[in-house]
């Protein structure tokens, strides 16, 4: 029989997570104040993150301990399964060896509860006792609201309307872990009447869901707000994943060739690659792939400069590649991957050449998604099937190349919640948005002047 | 840190299946052609099923060998973790110790495709090139799909037409799995056109479903039928989940006091309580529970006796406990579990005093399962939050009386299909519907003549 999978004992879990800032050649620029061009202090980003996560966010110390608490709740699904996908390789007819992390079999059914439940341990650790977040499709949404009732903290989650009304399915996951869910843009917030008053029938969008959990998280003494990727200490929390494969190559006496992950705002791609950009960094011979959609082309086709967060204009300013705060990518299937920025961690280790990065288009993503489906069994998300699609793009070189290549991916979440997408996948209607670029050159000439 | 998973190497994985026939004092009474009242013969059900699968329904083996492309393929998942559900004790503050097999990381989410992965197997190995069966609410049907797909054989399923138009994304997972589905009653078989000619818009039901699916297979050469649950070899491909249990509780040094799964057809139970009922038959002291709705109490309502498996009456008569061919159970939210019979070989075990039975209402059901959602993160099917209910029950029972008990039982499958039931639950909208007496004593006066 075959031994498809490679299980780390629970005793043998990382305890600390790895800050890839100490492996940088320049550390990375600070956030910036619109205002002031300054940096922002560590009192203007407390009103809505407690003191420790601000801490990591800003911290050069190369591990940073995982609480006990925390360890306790990953492991009700942590270490995850590395596995070797023989049936695809089969499939494929490649001499590639591939293996993925099967990050979907967590309660949420992706990576994002590995942020998720740090961020509310050290906000009850800090006495707030409710915490606000934005979430489209409601991958994030369902991880803080999981992260919250198990901590004993209240869970309020502004979800853009339209997904709200048409993706029902995640929200009841949050009720059933006990979050309050409304739709955003909502009556609750200043930002929100604002808007509404404008537009009552407005679908909403992630900036001004953004804007509403973050407002609500300012004017209230017992509640913040957390974030789902982009921050370093998000990044940092996901770094498990990656830790942990490299544990479990070792157990085989393996290492990877490639490593691949998709990108949105980069947490799940983070966690993945980051301990394998430390290897790098001292001299490792590994390929590092970044895949982002043609539709929203934040790596492949954007600037690395200064951009707000979100579209709004609330965050402070953040240096990464960007398509601009008010570019508005097509519609995709991959709701998780339509970010304007990346995380700026991610962007440094591009500028040194640790990770490149590419693009996938949406037909081919769902092709590599049913080929995966039909191998391997689960079906995946959209956004890991963009990863998929990478990985197979890279099997299929290794075969032309007679080259017996290990390649690595994150599996970062299950397409359960996502099936009308491929309904219409089989229905014929996905769209193939290539490079929008007058879209993406009118955004570009909205950036902040600030900075640089 | 507190150690939650015991987890089996796979090269422990179970390498045969286990037969409850042998372990009883009273073999089970034949299956009867309703015209003769004769045993039905191995050439009569071989019409619509393989020889080899008709032989481990008779078999009084022991031990019959898991094929390897079997065990191969169930690998992808297997073997399931054992869970110890320290949250869900903390949060009944119980002496209790719980542990749960976890069978909802199956590509299909439940144990389903423990049976199905076989069925295609063998189908497969005699020639067959297609299969038919019929699906409700689509665990059984998304099971076979992702089977047959693997082995390469067309699939084609008959769904119950309100579960297509209401619940669509199984049938979404049928597709990616490459089957073709169609909504029963359909224009395709004799059965389902005679049904269409009255009603044209009828919202079918599981034994119509059943009456296309076995039609079409029995005009076909290229096609047999496959069941997924009710039937001897069946239940004997479920029983890995039992002897892995077994296997993980010897690793700990444990054995439950009691054994608890819900029960529909009797499949995902009968997989986690045979191996236990055998331990039972050699005198080991161990309580085994099967937990049933209220609202189709067959097991504690039932009567014993012969009477067809499917409303259309086409099946051989069974002897089992029943409610009638022609009961219809209200419509409950536990899709799985309205089957008006019970696995013959359940109700043997039964009636030797292996087994007890216990059904449950809705609600409490219902608030099972959010308990177990809220403390173990996983959000179970309503058809596993009924084995959580009886599980919660005998904690609770064990906190009173201060004992010590080790409780396990079956988590045969995770609610991502079912979150409208959660829904319906919050809005207030779920009903209690307890034995319905007229209606079973309506359909059990429609019992066959034949046989006892």
């Amino acid at each position: 029989m075959l031994h498809r999978k490679i299980l780390l004992p629970e005793d043998q879990m990382p305890t600390q997570w790895l800050n890839l800032i100490p492996y940088l050649k320049k550390p990375p620029a600070p956030y910036l104040d619109p205002m002031t061009g300054q940096p922002v202090s560590p009192e203007q980003m407390g009103v809505i993150f407690p003191r420790a996560l601000l801490e990591q966010e800003m911290s050069t110390e190369p591990w940073i301990d995982i609480p006990e608490p925390v360890l306790d709740f990953l492991s009700l699904w942590r270490p995850s399964p590395l596995m070797r996908a023989y049936n695809l390789e089969k499939a494929l007819g490649t001499p590639a060896k591939i293996y993925y992390k099967n990050e979907s079999l967590s309660p949420a059914g992706s990576h994002k509860p590995n942020t998720a439940v740090a961020q509310a341990y050290y906000n009850k650790m800090e006495g707030v006792t409710r915490m606000t977040t934005e979430t489209g499709a409601g991958q994030w949404g369902s991880a803080l609201a999981l992260a919250c009732n198990h901590f004993g903290l209240e869970c309020m989650i502004y979800m853009v309307r339209v997904s709200y009304e048409q993706k029902p399915y995640r929200k009841s996951m949050m009720h059933v872990w006990g979050a309050e869910v409304v739709p955003s843009p909502s009556p609750r917030t200043q930002a929100g009447r604002a808007i509404l008053e404008k537009d009552p029938d407005c679908p909403g969008s992630l900036g001004i869901a953004i804007s509403e959990a973050v407002e609500d998280a300012a004017l209230r003494e017992d509640t913040k707000y957390g974030l789902g990727s982009v921050l370093n200490h998000v990044l940092l929390h996901q770094t498990v994943i990656g830790l942990e494969a490299k544990k479990q190559f070792e157990m085989i006496g393996g290492y990877p060739d490639i490593v691949i992950g998709c990108v949105g705002g980069g947490s799940n791609f983070a966690g993945t690659a980051f301990p394998f950009c430390v290897d790098k960094s001292h001299g490792r011979d590994v390929r590092i792939i970044a895949v982002e959609p043609t539709a929203c082309p934040t790596m492949t086709k954007g600037q690395l400069t200064y951009d707000f967060g979100d579209t709004a204009k609330m965050t402070p300013l953040i240096r990464m590649h960007t398509l601009g705060h008010d570019f508005i990518p097509p519609s995709i299937h991959a709701g998780g991957l339509r970010y304007h920025g990346v995380a700026p961690l991610i962007s440094c280790a591009i500028e040194e050449g640790l990770i490149e990065a590419q693009a996938v288009g949406q037909t081919a993503v769902f092709e590599a998604g049913i080929q995966f489906a039909r191998s391997e069994g689960s079906v995946p998300a959209p956004e890991a099937a963009h990863a998929i699609r990478a990985v197979i793009d890279e099997a299929l070189k290794a075969k032309e190349e007679g080259k017996e290549k290990t390649i690595f991916f994150n599996y970062c979440g299950h397409g359960h919640f996502d099936m009308a997408s491929y309904d219409r996948y089989f229905a014929g209607g996905l769209e193939d948005y290539e490079y929008p670029a007058e879209k993406v050159a009118e955004s570009l000439a909205h950036l902040p002047k600030v900075g640089g």
